[in-house]
């Protein structure tokens, strides 16, 4: 392992290339400078990744965890119809990690910067004496007014998924009963939901399209498990929801309670007045490979309903009651 | 210790009273929203605190935890001639912690926030298995091409210190030494020192008004410690430095050693051109209570010197070498 200086020195040197035109210092002083374009919004932000909390070296290799710390910033920032553009670095790390642990990480972490135009401007190393802990901060950016927000759904709004839900949960689960992922392997049921856990792909030019095209009138991402979230897009817009559980696309090997509750599966999840629902078939034309279904309706009563088979359940936050 | 939702609830109500104008949107969303003024330029930090390896809480209070995780970042944007505006939080605690831990840990961290105007705009938050994680990402301001770098030093500039040196470092001595700091004691040297370490003041006011007056050539704020943070100017700028070293004003009880090399004084380190160095006298008066002190002079060559005594001595981070 590196010291500081020379590791700053090397990340410094391979991203002086990925300079954005209003960047005007990136690291290298105490502070990183942008000059935003003057018609623009910045989205701002933060999230951490702990050791034996969000991730278990065991089952984890360094690139996958440098993937997954950038991609679930990426997936905030899509979830405000932004574009990401920059991002800072924290991490404390104990010693000794294997030999090349940290290129790797951040190798990783990287290629999926430059995947979709993100540049690394700062940020802080040290040493931790027993956890490894990763703090991202990332900057988008979208025209004024533009940015979707999580307060604004409306009822009649019809409410739509990208991709399928409860992969990640699976995958989870697989790897705690000791299935590891190659990527070598067939692509089958289990590594898919490997993937989905390890390896999650932020919708970052979906979520960037349906900012710029206003078609949302509320988004976020599926972080903490469609329940939680819908519930916060309720909770913050005053509304209620009914969602037909049979419509969530699940995904394969998945239990609807891994797709409603299991989180992590980084899609979106977005609503749209009835005036502009014609325009996800434009939508779907347009990201050919992205499933979106609609799952229900924004309604003007504050109850959350899930409908299975005829039967009225009572749609909770991490789960749901037998309740009518 | 309260849930992370209800935690981040009572957070979002205490803060809704600090919005700023180009604040659109702050903590509640996926990110937070900004519209920054059209002729500004954006400095962007971010520092971690770890617990064992930058505070230790059989010493530290909750109180002064938060006070120095704000501080340090404060310091940073000073140190670019800029005002500090807006700050993310990050932090990952073991459970149980004390009864009003993080309550005292944000409530300084607020109040010193609140002292100088800047704002929480959103954070992340989680537990951790062992060690207490804090990452602070702060978002100054200032106007566009008045940001003091590191790199622009030049020959013939006169080296400038605020404060006095060595203070946290003793005072760091003196808690693992077991004397512990009580805020009614006496204002004596331990005390002094203590204060210096536990709950640094960083120069806020004075470094966004060297960067307005265009002060100042080069900056830093003293944190990696004075051999440290000149090296990083010089290197930065291709330039050398000659440092008297009876002209570097030491805090009371404190060793030339602990001065040059004992870091986080989160003083300011910087350098004024020979046109400019007359103001210094207006800084002063503008500023009765902070001591600001020539210490030398940056040359053509790239070598550094520190000048005790008559001798030369090769100035090296963190120390010193008997060298002429």
């Amino acid at each position: 392992v590196k010291g500081e200086f020379e590791f700053i020195a090397g990340l410094r040197a391979r991203v002086a290339a990925d300079a954005h035109a209003d960047l005007i210092a990136g690291i290298g002083d105490d502070a990183a400078i942008l000059r935003p374009s003057a018609n623009s919004e910045l989205l701002i932000t933060t999230d951490l990744l702990v050791e034996e909390i969000h991730f278990d070296l065991s089952y984890t290799s360094p690139a996958q965890l440098g993937h997954k710390a950038l991609a679930v910033n990426l997936s905030d920032i899509a979830a405000m119809g932004g574009r990401p553009r920059y991002f800072l670095l924290g991490f404390a790390c104990p010693r000794p990690l294997a030999e090349g642990f940290l290129d790797n990480m951040i190798d990783a972490m990287m290629s999926l910067a430059r995947e979709h135009g993100v540049a690394l401007i700062g940020g802080d190393t040290c040493t931790a004496r027993r956890s490894l802990f990763i703090n991202i901060t990332l900057i988008g950016e979208c025209a004024p007014g533009k940015s979707v927000r999580r307060n604004t759904a409306r009822p009649g709004d019809s409410i739509y998924i990208t991709g399928a839900l409860g992969g990640s949960a699976l995958g989870l689960d697989l790897l705690r009963s000791g299935i590891r992922f190659s990527q070598e392997g067939e692509r089958d049921e289990k590594t898919a939901a490997l993937s989905a856990h390890l390896l999650p792909q932020p919708r970052v030019e979906l979520g960037a399209a349906i900012g710029e095209r206003g078609l949302a009138t509320a988004m976020i991402d599926i972080s903490d498990g469609l329940s939680s979230d819908l519930n916060h897009i309720c909770d913050e817009s005053g509304v209620g929801a009914e969602v037909d559980a049979e419509a969530i696309r699940i995904a394969s090997g998945a239990s609807l309670k891994q797709a409603l509750n299991g989180g992590e599966d980084y899609e979106l999840l977005f609503t749209v007045s009835p005036d502009r629902v014609a325009e996800i078939e434009t939508l779907r034309t347009d990201f050919p490979n992205i499933e979106i279904s609609k799952i229900g309706s924004i309604t003007t009563s504050q109850e959350r309903w899930l409908i299975s088979e005829g039967k009225r359940y009572s749609l909770i936050p991490r789960g749901y009651d037998h309740f009518a």
